[in-house]
């Protein structure tokens, strides 16, 4: 649900636009009668997948990020190509990692950075995971998976040692969702 | 630790620049010899506080957000001024809600969304809180003050329910941290 707050939109431009993300500067009046110039990220969301085999494990890549200049350790995740998160969430599960997910269920979904950008992504958790998928991967993709407890994972989110925040989050929020199926 | 991952900068520009965010285009060669583009937000990084007081209740925020026209319960938070993470949280926590921290501590940072920025929170917990502070909001800060159960925000963080992402993180992270004094 929209609530403008009182805010009010006098004009909008696209600053810059890239098939990932837009900048937008608005001309707004504040509720105060103040009139401002309000630039941010215009970003059509995306998805976090924590993929868990039966064993518990979770299908985790080591994948390096230019933004930062470092290889960090990261859920599966990628842009919602116009389509809903779960299906976002099983093609970029396979393309990235070659597992198929035959039971995807969104668990949540958050705002990424409010203050300056109105980028959302979701939380899915992925199950019933099969390795016979074909990667696809872009050449800015470098990506290695790896395997590890979900329980394992939680700790270490919680220690901040998942220093890739949506990451952390979804897979906090997976541990205390996912059972163990027997 | 920065780990270029065998990408090559060629160029790098500014395309755009507010006192809250940068747009920068890199010219980047990959390590598989491509030449590509890759434009991201250059950020400054943040802080969220967690704000306990003595029973357990919480200072939150209910702040209207622009970006996504929406009013949000968030925790407080706001960007390094240059500053490190535990005095921005003070100034933070004190312009925006009146309450002074004696004590602050950084449990965890986290990059906020690694495909498309650089930018980075730390999360603090504030304690021995004092309401004595002198509220100072900027313009676009419409904030009320809300007092919230950790325990309460801690399950509606792992529902879905605190939307704002970081907030959501660094609540569950301050619940696996804090206990009463006594």
């Amino acid at each position: 649900m929209r609530d403008a707050g009182g805010w009010r939109r006098r004009a909008s431009r696209t600053l810059f636009e890239s098939p990932w993300l837009r900048l937008r500067q608005d001309d707004v009046t504040l509720p105060g009668g103040e009139d401002i110039t309000y630039s941010f990220i215009d970003h059509g969301g995306y998805v976090v997948v924590v993929p868990i085999l039966e064993d518990g494990r979770v299908v985790m890549e080591r994948i390096h990020r230019y933004t930062v200049g470092r290889t960090l350790l990261e859920c599966p995740s990628g842009g919602l190509d116009g389509e809903d998160a779960v299906t976002a969430a099983r093609r970029e599960l396979e393309e990235e990692t070659g597992y198929r997910a035959a039971t995807v269920d969104s668990i949540g979904a958050f705002y990424g950075s409010t203050g300056i950008s109105n980028e959302r992504f979701d939380v899915c958790l992925a199950r019933d995971l099969s390795a016979d998928g074909t990667i696809q991967r872009e050449a800015t993709e470098q990506i290695e998976v790896e395997l590890h407890p979900l329980a394992e994972l939680k700790e270490r989110a919680l220690r901040g040692e998942i220093e890739d925040g949506p990451s952390a989050l979804a897979l906090l929020l997976a541990a205390d969702r996912w059972r163990p199926t027997r």
